[in-house]
């Protein structure tokens, strides 16, 4: 089989090729009103001049103003079938054998921005945000580093998917500073708790599922039909300030710790794009209750990496490899579990995975492992770093290699700003 | 100076006099849109009709349609003089003195619309809803319960005001059904977790903050501005499934053990109709810290009672009374924690207080306290309970008596129903 090619080029190496096709929310000029858009290679196709021309035509989407709405909530709560049909008709429209878009220079004009000059948005609007902890390899750190060697994973862990609730109103779009967060600490040895800026800003290397359609408070999702709530995943960096969430955290849970900023990628992968990367999930023992046990157990092929760049460095370090496929939890058993007691989920709500961390030293998801709380110290080209300093850009991505093309994110970044004074 | 008076007749016990004018939304017929209402006796104002016929005619509200919309988040972002001058028009309009609405016949007919007769809605969008943990002898109690009696109640309870993130999604209005949730349980003895429906549903007497205008990401709220943020207060009951909670929530909180509903009354109460009923809030030792150090510390003097009427029984049996002026931290502290890293609050969250036991066995907030994790039974009428039944209906009440009225909340409840097979 020959690869599917658009008429657009599209290097080997960029992240949205027309196996991609992820979707984002733009504004093509400052003072334009947002709408929804598809990456393709350097450009992004403007879906509410699509829809506007009459292109959406297959049955689902032709009467459809899912592609005139300033968030893709209505979109991604049409389901699947809705969505392949959506991605068959982009796929064909910007295939290099097709000539309606290809050969109309005056839509091609409208329909085709740069993505150099847009300015990329939240793609949903959240309703709530869950955040899961199911990379072993994390929960085994943590658990050693705040309570110590004997039992670093609770007994709880291996049964279901632990989460807890997170924060919608602090989402922010990739690229949006981070202001680091005042509150108490209270280190050991000190005789009372103080309040100033945090000693101990980290990240957090995550993955987050999209919700798709939601489900009736007091009915469940099956775990054999959980794929089918899923519309696709982003990029999660969920910043933590250490030093606030070890005091605060006992007996409810992180707060203040967390709930300062949460920064997503402004592209949604959809699960059909990822799907050529689908691999077998990690066998859990002891094996899951019925209600978690599924017919499929998948994880997805997809390479992680976060990179810092100090303030007035041009070259940012690599400080972490990772990869999606660690995940213990399938994506699947989190949404199945979330909604096994009737707890509604909506369309655009955010499931992040939890901190993603491999096996070997160098692929822990935070820097709370990676300098197992700052006794050891990383080397970014020289510079050491115990936790994250004013100025420094994190810079989280993602991507599978496909054979001839790459299936990737785009970035998720934010940069350290101190408080106002 | 005499009490004012509306002419509408109100019973000096019903919830609802011209002092009060709690706001809600509600739909006069079943196919109406929603619109916003305030309570007065019997009736319901219907604020749309008084919007549209131009009555609303200060300086700030002249233009507005903030009562021409489905909920009440516009309104409540507008902030305190915006508060006030609708209550100064709506106090003047309803009073027994003033013709304008009481003389024209065809306009309280169309305003006016009995209680009985209108179905109440939620009152606002809420965007993300905290739950504080805010009650010394609750947090003690449970501390007991749960961990034992050596360090009940953790260092840093004394320093901040403990709080996690809840679910907004499942926020429902009383008078809504309350699915026995199912999920994993696995108590002391039982060699592995088993799977079924909770064993331990239980009811949290609470109330919440309405949050009014919000803050930027980055910019946190001065607690001695905190006050003008808060609208004002519901009843809030946080339904809690003790074996889930028990099993699942160390070390992140709980999760499935509380987000599978929690009940609000569907009327705000404003903070101006509740300030009369200030008072000095518990004293605090050790002093917080100074972000935390407010000029007023003001709790509110405000009776709180739980009944509990089983299924086929004609009477309710009083399981608890409490007071909202047992809270240690005040709702300003908690506001202003809340912010203090620079987390922004939107108009329409809710902040819930945590469960309100008082110092007395029977002033403890919740069935876990009151029969002491199911050791100790309460008598309903002759009828055992330890946790609740199927076909329970529990109320929550709350009110304040003045000098020849009452300020309340009217109700909140939710009965209990078993999953769908």
């Amino acid at each position: 089989m020959t690869l599917l090619q658009s008429f657009i080029q599209v290097h080997p190496d960029s992240h949205f090729p027309i196996q991609n096709l992820p979707y984002g929310i733009f504004k093509p000029q400052p003072d334009s009103p947002p709408r929804p858009g598809v990456a393709i290679g350097d450009f992004v196709l403007d879906l509410s001049e699509i829809s506007s021309a009459g292109l959406f035509n297959g049955t689902l989407l032709t009467n459809s103003d899912c592609f005139l709405q300033p968030n893709l909530n209505k979109f991604v709560s049409l389901g699947r079938p809705a969505w392949k049909e959506a991605r068959a008709t982009l796929q064909k429209l910007l295939s290099s054998t097709e000539a309606t878009l290809r050969d109309n220079e005056v839509l091609r004009q409208k329909a085709l921005v740069p993505l150099s000059q847009v300015e990329l948005l939240l793609p949903v609007a959240v309703g709530d945000y869950t955040d899961f902890f199911s990379s072993l390899h994390h929960t085994k750190n943590c658990g050693i580093i705040f309570r110590g060697p004997q039992t670093p994973i609770l007994e709880n862990w291996y049964h279901l998917p632990v989460a807890y609730h997170g924060r919608a109103s602090s989402i922010v779009v990739s690229g949006t500073d981070i202001i680091r967060p005042r509150g108490q600490a209270h280190p050991a040895g000190n005789p009372s708790p103080y309040f100033g800026p945090t000693l101990k800003l980290d990240f957090e290397l995550e993955m987050a599922t999209i919700v798709g359609p939601g489900n009736e408070l007091g009915k469940p999702v099956d775990i054999n039909n959980a794929e089918d709530h899923i519309f696709g995943l982003v990029l999660l960096n969920d910043w933590s300030a250490r030093d606030i969430q070890a005091w605060e955290y006992v007996p409810l849970g992180p707060f203040l710790g967390k709930n300062f900023a949460t920064t997503i990628s402004p592209w949604i992968v959809t699960l059909d794009a990822l799907e050529p990367f689908a691999c077998e999930a990690p066998k859990q023992d002891p094996p899951p209750l019925p209600y978690l046990t599924e017919k499929v157990s998948k994880n997805y092929d997809l390479s992680l990496e976060v990179q810092i760049k100090p303030l007035g460095h041009e070259e940012s370090s690599v400080v972490t490899r990772s990869n999606l496929k660690h995940l213990y939890w399938t994506l699947t058993q989190q949404l199945a579990h979330h909604t096994i007691n009737g707890c509604n989920l909506r369309p655009g709500d955010v499931l992040g995975t939890g901190t993603i961390s491999g096996p070997e030293p160098e692929s822990r998801g935070c820097l709370l492992e990676l300098t197992w709380n700052g006794q050891n110290s990383l080397s970014l080209n020289g510079l050491d770093r115990k936790f994250l300093e004013d100025g420094d850009e994190v810079t989280l991505t993602g991507y599978s290699k496909g054979d001839g093309y790459t299936i990737g994110f785009g970035t998720c970044s934010g940069k350290i700003v101190p408080p106002a004074p």
